[in-house]
């Protein structure tokens, strides 16, 4: 199983990662450069808030895991996977009326709705040029990117129709976070030219951390203040989802009291208790699904990701 | 300039636009097809109300003028440029409030405002799924996509901070129409195999007519009326687009005031006059670029597209 083993040095994987990232954030800047002031200062505002990048450096690292080198090769896709989840982002604040997003104002609550609505449109086209060039890695985008909307209205729907049951809950997540990051594990793998097992088991380590990553987010909702978030806290819950099923309205209830009597219901349970295990197992399975690679920085790192999804406090 | 000339006959040719036009229905429908039942319905709606189908028809008259004769191999390219059109339509409906559109009721006037911005998502993500394997052409669809969504930023940026002067306009028109009819010529040129200045004159032709398409689209919202458009009619107006330099603000004005003054304005003097010269003179540009293709019945109808396109009342 050493046949792709790495020829770089610990000391020099690190740097690659470090560099990965630093190309990717280039890639996104110079991508969403555009005479249309509005575009390019929105865009600009939202990503050089800055985030947690884990796309980008799940698509690096399997990248580096899976025996590639050539990290300025890599930056694209890397602004690729980052880039969508940001356009999802935009959007999702106008439908939430989210104002806080990574300790900023959101696109929305200064550009307002109609601009928001567009800059999450043109962050979109952003990905189709990063990609115009990368053949058959685009069939893998496009498989995400419709799961992430797919998600979304899912979610929509399951608010709207008091459907949020835990089968609903496990297929938006899959959809609207666990599709893109598998996206990520297995373009990453592609572009080292690996081993069709190694794309699958770096597409499903990735696949399982994103569930992880998503249920964690949806735990820290709960438990969270606005001010460790950096996003408006409790959005997700306002408007029913997480672990509760819940009748909303947004025009005739006080969020308020809504957030309240699902937080009773949620605490009062052993609920959280629950969905903490169920992320702590999926990374279990995620790291295991490693094995099958040969050590190396990169894949120590992709281990320390996924342990750090359900150790993280934001 | 004959050596690409097509060995159909006229009869066999208008069976294949028949034909190519029918299956690039066929292949809307398909890839619109979702489990989430909002994304399926919302999206069929937009798409079953028909609409002019412009893009798709310039796309495959195209492919046939330059050479091509299978049109089943280009079902999904001719469906890629529809899609894209429609979820800007989708997009643009929620910002302008628009309630009917081709005739029904608008996807936001029926499943509301965040389903409707989803829905235009999930259309641009059928755009990623139709074009995945085209290699090449991507880079082609993504600068139209990025041009269109630039091109509505820059209308309602000019709305709302009273710019739109005449070169804004032109700007405008050809960012968010003129880029996607370019598009959609260059692309069928592209699949039949066409030599470069074959390419290069089909996206010419498919730019003016896309400007010209604007201009004539302009016009009607000025002149039209409801019935006969199948959309509400002078939202452009009053959202202060057209030919008219004009302060908006939807919370503050009377849209009825405001639309009066407008017209009264434009109506006054000899602007549409001029507006549709200078529509007729990029048709008769657009036509007589086409000299270097060999004549065929694809030719000719490129030629009654664009003349069509002025000639219209709706």
């Amino acid at each position: 199983m050493q046949e792709f083993k790495s020829s770089v040095t610990e000391a020099e994987q690190q740097d690659l990662i470090t560099q990965g990232l630093s190309f990717a954030e280039e890639a996104m800047l110079n991508v969403v450069s555009s005479d249309v002031i509005v575009l390019n200062d929105a865009s600009k505002h939202i990503l050089e808030a800055g985030g947690k990048r884990v796309r980008p450096r799940l698509l690096i690292l399997a990248y580096l895991a899976a025996g590639g080198t050539d990290v300025k090769h890599i930056a694209k896709p890397a602004a690729a996977v980052e880039l969508m989840h940001t356009a999802s982002v935009v959007h999702d604040d106008i439908n939430d009326h989210g104002i806080v997003r990574r300790g900023r104002p959101s696109v929305n609550a200064i550009w307002g709705r109609t601009f928001a609505l567009l800059t999450g449109d043109f962050l979109f086209t952003t990905v189709y040029q990063l990609m115009a060039a990368y053949g058959e890695l685009n069939q893998d985008l496009a498989d995400a990117a419709t799961g992430l909307v797919e998600g979304e209205t899912l979610q929509a729907w399951a608010v709207k129709n008091s459907e949020f049951t835990s089968e609903n809950y496990m297929r938006i997540i899959a959809l609207k976070t666990a599709a893109l990051f598998k996206a990520a594990g297995m373009m990453g793998a592609k572009l080292a030219n690996a081993r069709e097992d190694v794309v699958e088991a770096l597409g499903n380590y990735a696949y399982n951390v994103g569930l992880a990553f998503q249920i964690i987010d949806d735990i820290l909702d709960i438990i969270g203040d606005e001010a460790t978030l950096g996003k408006t806290s409790g959005i997700d819950i306002e408007q029913g989802r997480g672990f509760a099923s819940v009748e909303t309205d947004d025009d005739t209830e006080n969020p308020d009291e809504l957030m309240d009597s699902i937080k009773r219901k949620l605490l009062g349970g052993n609920r959280l208790d629950k969905a903490r295990q169920q992320a702590e197992m999926l990374v279990q399975i995620a790291v295991s699904g490693l094995d099958i690679l040969p050590d190396s920085l990169a894949k120590a790192e992709l281990i320390d990701l996924a342990n750090k999804v359900i150790n993280r406090d934001h």
